[in-house]
């Protein structure tokens, strides 16, 4: 295997005798890919907050309502008139007049003049007047109707003031927000009961071979198509809805007419492999067919997953995957995830991360990002990552007995055997 | 506020002012709670592969065929005897015979002799005799039927080997896997159409508070309940069945019944509220009425959090969760995941994590685990991290506003001004 080019001088030279003229860094291909594709806002939909659970916010909540609506005691206790209290100690209490006991959950009107005190629990309403709480321990109430209070408070203190937590007008979540458990309890407090949030996208899944057959058992030559499930699986993950556009032979005419189809009931377009250069490799000239401006990339600098290609056709993404599984699972992360955060303004969480030492040496491609499968152990001599056997990229059990990536970036050529590497996990570390 | 007691020689005083006179450590903690909970494997379920994206597999897989099922050529170019092409270069070519031309997905019985070769694209069934592929960029076709190489190759180069990839009777994907995108495919590979996976575990929630009601408005001194909407989200992120139990007032009986008919439907058992030790405070009272062992862990050494009780009652789990938002939520976090995780025999990927300069100094309480919620923001010197602005755990927009946990451990008394620190993220980071 030889270097890659990166330069971009258009030089006719074949890159690694793929065929490729000029691969393309990843990020000047998202770039371009991205600035391409017409900025609209999306599709937004009214739903149910108790079904809202990771769907993304389509406008900012705010909220219409003080919380804590009233003022509350935040101990159980006596609420009084800081001032009354100056001053009070063990040995020289204060004493108040009780004028009630309150409890929570119960509306009242009281209200309390200097020199007087009401029994409250926390989350009560405090009284008019009052303006802070005597913890219960600082506190005795004797049979004469007598508080007799032992400690000094400040006002406010052991009080929740109305529009504490949250102000009434205040933005409390914000347009793009992927919605955690925490925020259905927050849309809860402030009584709203449906939120405006993006339509999920339409994801369509074409797979292109004429040795793949629907099914999925061996026959007669024919191989399952395994992309279709596995990409299936990460629009899923992802939030988005699957749309299944089944598989096509190598031919141009029913790979265009499906890619057509596509366009018109999908907001994102996958189709696997064909990506190549080589002579049964339509669906680049498909792509082009159909609109403009077309391939925007095609062959970029990783490994694997070099042969994906980045299209608009009408205003509408198109991506060009691998027909290998890794390859086009590796380009589906790297591609379709900014690709999604764009069109529905929001943004992603990382990946989780391990450091491990690595087991062996692993080499990339300079000017390539370079993907490696690892298994992370975890040893007597912390996490370890042993590189996973792979011999191509079509080799899907590296995916599976993989438990994380290392990424080699496209300026270093590899790492060394017990250099101490960043492993983004995507399964549990287990014992080794 | 004072120090907190971590020694377990039970002395008699009271820790902070909470009533509690010894905090357990977390991990202590959740060692007693799952050690004391009856070792069985989970009830199990079939399910369709289409339907299996994240469910928990209950049986070791099993490969029962060979892939790939045939020797494949990894190139296009010329199927050969490798033995045939030895010393064969561009000066000096070797000659064969061409005795036909192999398409992808044909199965076919063709065979070479010495002295053949057979055309071949990427996929195809390798011929009987065959051994090796000669890139078509080495090979030339003559009219005359015979085929100029200018390549030699070894035996088994380019070409993807029986059982290179998964060997019949391999173990492909284990018991007590979480199943990914790629898992899918490989089940699809195997010619599997469904798999046996964990049951769903049921997990009710029942709130307890005399002031709470069901509903979303406040009205006369009643507050809404959030922390069933909260939990319930938290349970379905952990791929649990939510069980809604309702609210009950602060009452004995009302909780006693309402818990009884929890541990009968349910698998795990979470009830919010009334687990200090103040006079309102039943549910740890109910819970050890209910049977044995009871209470097995009563005041967490953790802030927030600290007043969770955990349980085990005739051999159900039942955790009593402060009625606090903010801490019945991390208190859910830190053992209700160990908890499902045990219980399917599984395990959770850790959360994503970033390194940020800390913008101001938190403080913890030795002894205790602190969580601090920090907005962590992209800004022109890295990532920053600002702690929230909470009066206390009753302080719901700490957890909206914040993106991420800073943890402080039992033995660290805090982080300064300026320090990297570990965020674990809950949201990703925005622009600040």
């Amino acid at each position: 295997m030889v270097g890659v080019s990166t330069d971009s001088s258009g030089h006719e030279h074949d890159v690694c005798g793929s065929g490729f003229k000029h691969l393309t860094p990843i990020r000047e291909t998202l770039h371009t890919f991205l600035t391409n594709l017409p900025k609209r806002p999306p599709d937004v939909e009214t739903v149910a907050v108790s079904m809202a659970l990771g769907r993304i916010l389509a406008r900012d909540v705010l909220s219409e309502v003080d919380v804590p609506p009233f003022d509350r005691a935040a101990m159980d206790g006596f609420a009084v008139v800081a001032e009354d209290t100056y001053g009070a100690t063990t040995t020289a209490p204060v004493f108040l007049r009780s004028v009630g006991s309150i409890h929570i959950g119960i509306s009242h009107t009281l209200r309390l003049n200097r020199g007087e005190a009401a029994a409250i629990v926390t989350g009560g309403q405090m009284p008019q007047g009052a303006n802070a709480v005597v913890m219960v321990e600082y506190s005795e109430l004797r049979e004469d109707g007598i508080v007799e209070l032992s400690d000094e408070v400040h006002p406010a203190e052991n009080v929740a003031r109305v529009g504490e937590d949250v102000r009434r007008g205040m933005v409390v979540l914000k347009k793009g927000a992927r919605i955690l458990p925490q925020d259905l309890g927050m849309l809860t407090y402030l009584g709203l009961k449906e939120i405006v949030v993006a339509r999920k996208l339409r994801v369509a899944v074409l797979s292109t071979g004429s040795e793949l057959h629907e099914g999925s058992a061996f026959v007669s030559g024919k191989i399952p198509d395994i992309n279709r499930p596995i990409l299936t699986g990460a629009i899923r993950e992802l939030g988005c809805e699957p749309v299944d556009l089944g598989i096509v032979p190598d031919e141009f005419q029913q790979i265009r007419s499906k890619l057509e189809q596509g366009i018109q009931t999908a907001d994102i377009l996958l189709v696997t492999a064909g990506t190549s250069v080589g002579p049964g490799d339509f669906v680049p000239q498909v792509i082009n067919s159909l609109g403009k401006p077309g391939m925007l990339v095609h062959g970029v600098a990783m490994r694997p997953s070099m042969p994906t290609g980045l299209a608009v056709v009408n205003g509408k993404p198109v991506i060009s995957l691998p027909g290998f599984p890794v390859s086009a699972y590796i380009a589906f992360l790297e591609f379709v995830y900014p690709l999604v955060g764009q069109m529905l303004e929001t943004s992603f969480l990382p990946r989780p991360t391990v450091k491990a030492k690595l087991g062996r040496r692993v080499t990339g491609i300079l000017g390539s990002r370079t993907y490696v499968r690892v298994l992370v152990v975890s040893s007597e001599e912390g996490f370890v990552a042993e590189p996973v056997r792979t011999s191509g990229a079509g080799i899907l059990s590296s995916l599976i007995q993989a438990n994380g990536f290392i990424i080699i970036p496209e300026h270093v050529e590899g790492f060394e055997e017990g250099q101490i590497v960043e492993v983004e996990l995507f399964r549990p570390v287990g014992r080794g």
